[in-house]
């Protein structure tokens, strides 16, 4: 199935056209290389941590359905096909082809991948880029970063050098950072950067159990201070976790709002804020995208999880979002229906959002157009200097 | 007006036959048995604790407009009629041949009620199946059990053991209990159980204003953890009221996400946690239902108060809420019209949702009637094990 | 073009003319008599602070959108005109036609006027009404009574009490008073009445620096309760900004539900609370509408700036207010674009919403005309007195 054949509205040339172009998926994650089981493809098209509860399925979920209804011709079946059939088709066609044939239906240019936290059972930046005939860059995970050094460390003082010649190395071969503060401590962060006292307390306790997730607010803080002094010296934006997310989240404190103090301190500095997901935030996050020129968002992950109800949610965060701002994401991470998904959802409700307008009178044709090629391509052209 | 004359939309056959089936309605309350006044009515139509501002009515919003649009008819008047003639019509016919007819209407084959903290005037649980032709359960709400307890206690550990009794005895009759901690503290309580030492300390004080409305936290936590042992026990599910209610609340503290920490303390425990109402933080509500494997989501009494914009509210829940998770809930409480009317935008706003996805080919046909199927009954038979 | 050829949908006749009729603005401030720069206009069409980043244009917006859209044709240009011939124009015409043709177009009959804090570089009240050829009154802003007397004040008890003169002095030229507390501090704050030893106390830290910006939190609760005051004594009522607005504003901080202890002390004392803006708050703003008899909601500036979108915002807003509690206002401010594509937008999301509820067998065509009649000047007129 060609992407021409997915958009759901009749549209003008031109904006068919540029709402077909090659996308620039700003922000994924790899999928996996294995053969997977069905408990296994389950826990991945969902959020949660946990199978879904007995006698029920996650296939039973608006992206359960999705797979089911828009990858399962990819894999020459038929639309709506049970979960049991698609994956046995899946199986039989083995991951490879699997990837392959999903990653190059979705029309996308360039994977920026998120290497994170994830092992090697997922593919490299490069093998996305190979198996979806894209170019790939690479986002750091600072957390990532953090979490090596500490393990590494013999004092304070060689965390705090090492933390910045590690986040120096990463910036040196990605196009961006990224950080999952909100996973960590939430988003109500103080903004303001720790004193350096306080740093190197927080790292003499932080050394004593190297291996523990960071959640210290000062290290916290002092890393995400850290990435903008990297980030502000090579020119790369600084992406976010923020809203809907998996149950180690509290949703309530990854509200991109609660970050505006932080906000108003880069402004300056001129480092670029990217919001990522932001739902059910996602009209905060068009508000802080509206009224700060340095901060930018996408809904990534959101479209894909909200699938058939994903229309509603473009249309809320284009309510306020400036034009230049809005990015297209996947957040393909797993499988590669994920990232299928994402770039279906993305033109199918932006589609439809522009055909809205057009039949309302209220865009003109071009820049229907023009607003399509901004936010699938141009806009992170632009800001990741692609 | 039968059921089937009220969906908004043309839909396939096993779609429009799943929508028009048989309710279970997990969450209503009593409607009063004694003829009302236009002041009662008109209060008794809305949240607001006052009548309507001087020159002004409640039936002027959406719940009063739905009231003259779609329960006139029951009461063999015309659609839209006057507020004057709708309530004279109603003395005509008698509370209980009012009650009867919209009851029926509703198309409920069973009742799950709150039997909470009113008084004789509302019918009882068995009351409401035998004039809606339906079976009837009941649900107990934990805060009453603590206030009769209170009322006869004489010392802190009696009063604990008869909490605990009295839990245990209502439990034995109910099928589920319910928490409107949103009311008394806010759901941004501290989610761990209490020590016994500081339960019995509160109990101290508590005795001193048996009559009192409980809003001491550490006992409303230990009423909380004390509900959650015997709906282990009994394998009961636990509900909450969260978002939208009546101005005793503060809104922005009954957001189901601030309970994000007592879901999970809970998730070992295995106790369903089921919230009800949600708004407008119902997307909160879909996405814990989504990544925990307890929790439950109905947004009931909204829908009536919502009426004629229900269906963005329903299509907003779906947007995460996985289809075994979702649950039908009238909240009808204090006059007929409310039941009649929840299970009515139940169905115009899923109605809408499906033919949505349908027209979409988002869905196929006999998933969109077992999705209804579900949400409609299906889900509530598999939870509270009727 | 005239107000009846910018309807999105055919509607009956009555509900059409009632959309139609001259609009009540009960809040808007001045628009600029001078010739602007395209910089200058560029920041006066967008909340941003800041001009819009290298390479983009705050013209890609909502909001800049819908001036090309539709008010290129009141200025004798085709719709969607690009900027720089539409500001050529703008220029060509000089401001005093461009104001006096944008708004008469916006068919407004009465400017409720929010002199605050602007210079004399904008239109006065009286200016406006001529303008517009509409009757003009004053809103006074309380923030910018209390600058002025700090200004003044030689000790604090003469602070207090020029303070409460002030304010009368204000009140007595004007149909209602305005806060920007949520600028200043933030809507959670501590509801009470602040006592006159603390406020003595804050009155003398604040003649220290009376050229500074008002944020103690004590005077600034002082201020509001001795508006409180005046209000009540001359029947007015207290507008709050809420919700969206400048980077000044921490977005979750302006949530209006955080005030809702404040709007249950004011309850007994009868001053009616306008709640201004909201987004993207505004379903909290209508609960506390619906449940509350003094609470009344505009969303005004968010249906300029959401433009294209502000349908749904309009149909969330209605999806709880009482059809006697909602206003028009256009926030229109700095250029008459705004005030022209408040009244544009608030008719045509209006219009939106009500066919919906005609198509889908909801309201009746006379239900429908009276509540755009209320929302459009009915209720303007009766809570303010016109």
């Amino acid at each position: 199935m060609r992407a021409r054949d997915t958009l759901p509205v009749e549209l003008p040339g031109p904006v068919r056209e540029a709402l077909l172009a090659p996308l620039v998926d700003h922000h994924c994650r790899g999928v996996r290389r294995d053969d997977l089981t069905r408990a296994r493809f389950e826990r991945l098209i969902t959020e949660a941590g946990t199978p879904a509860p007995p006698g029920t399925t996650h296939f039973d979920t608006p992206a359960g359905a999705a797979v089911r209804r828009w990858c399962a011709p990819v894999l020459d079946l038929d639309p709506h096909a049970p979960p049991a059939v698609y994956l046995a088709r899946r199986t039989e066609l083995g991951p490879a082809e699997v990837n392959r044939r999903l990653l190059r239906a979705a029309g996308i240019v360039a994977f920026l991948v998120d290497t994170g936290p994830d092992g090697p059972e997922l593919l490299s930046a490069a093998e996305m880029g190979r198996l979806g005939d894209a170019a790939a860059d690479e986002i750091i995970r600072i957390e990532q970063i953090e979490q090596d050094v500490a393990e590494k460390a013999s004092s304070p003082v060689s965390y705090i050098s090492a933390l910045g010649q590690g986040l120096a190395d990463g910036a040196a071969r990605a196009v961006g950072l990224k950080s999952a503060i909100a996973y960590r401590h939430g988003l109500d962060f103080d903004p303001a950067r720790p004193g350096r006292g306080s740093v190197i307390a927080a790292a003499g306790r932080r050394l004593a159990r190297p291996g523990a997730r960071l959640t210290d607010p000062v290290l916290l803080r002092h890393l995400l201070w850290a990435a903008v002094d990297v980030a502000r010296e090579r020119g790369l934006p600084l992406q976010f976790h923020t809203g809907y997310g998996d149950p180690g989240l509290d949703l309530h404190r990854a509200d991109p709002a609660l970050m505006t103090g932080f906000v108003r301190a880069l402004q300056p500095i001129g480092v670029p804020v990217v919001l990522l997901h932001c739902y059910p935030f996602h009209r905060q996050a068009a508000y802080l995208a509206n009224v700060f020129p340095h901060v930018y968002v996408d809904i990534g992950l959101v479209l894909t999880r909200t699938a058939a109800g994903s229309a509603a949610v473009m249309g809320e965060l284009l309510e306020l979002v400036p034009f230049h701002k809005q990015l297209f994401g996947s957040d393909g991470h797993g499988v590669a229906e994920t990232c299928h998904l994402g770039a279906l959802y993305y033109r199918r409700s932006l589609a439809r959002a522009l055909a809205v307008r057009l039949a309302d009178d209220e865009w003109s044709v071009p820049d229907a157009a023009r607003v399509a090629h901004l936010i699938g391509s141009g806009n992170a052209r632009r800001l990741y200097r692609l």
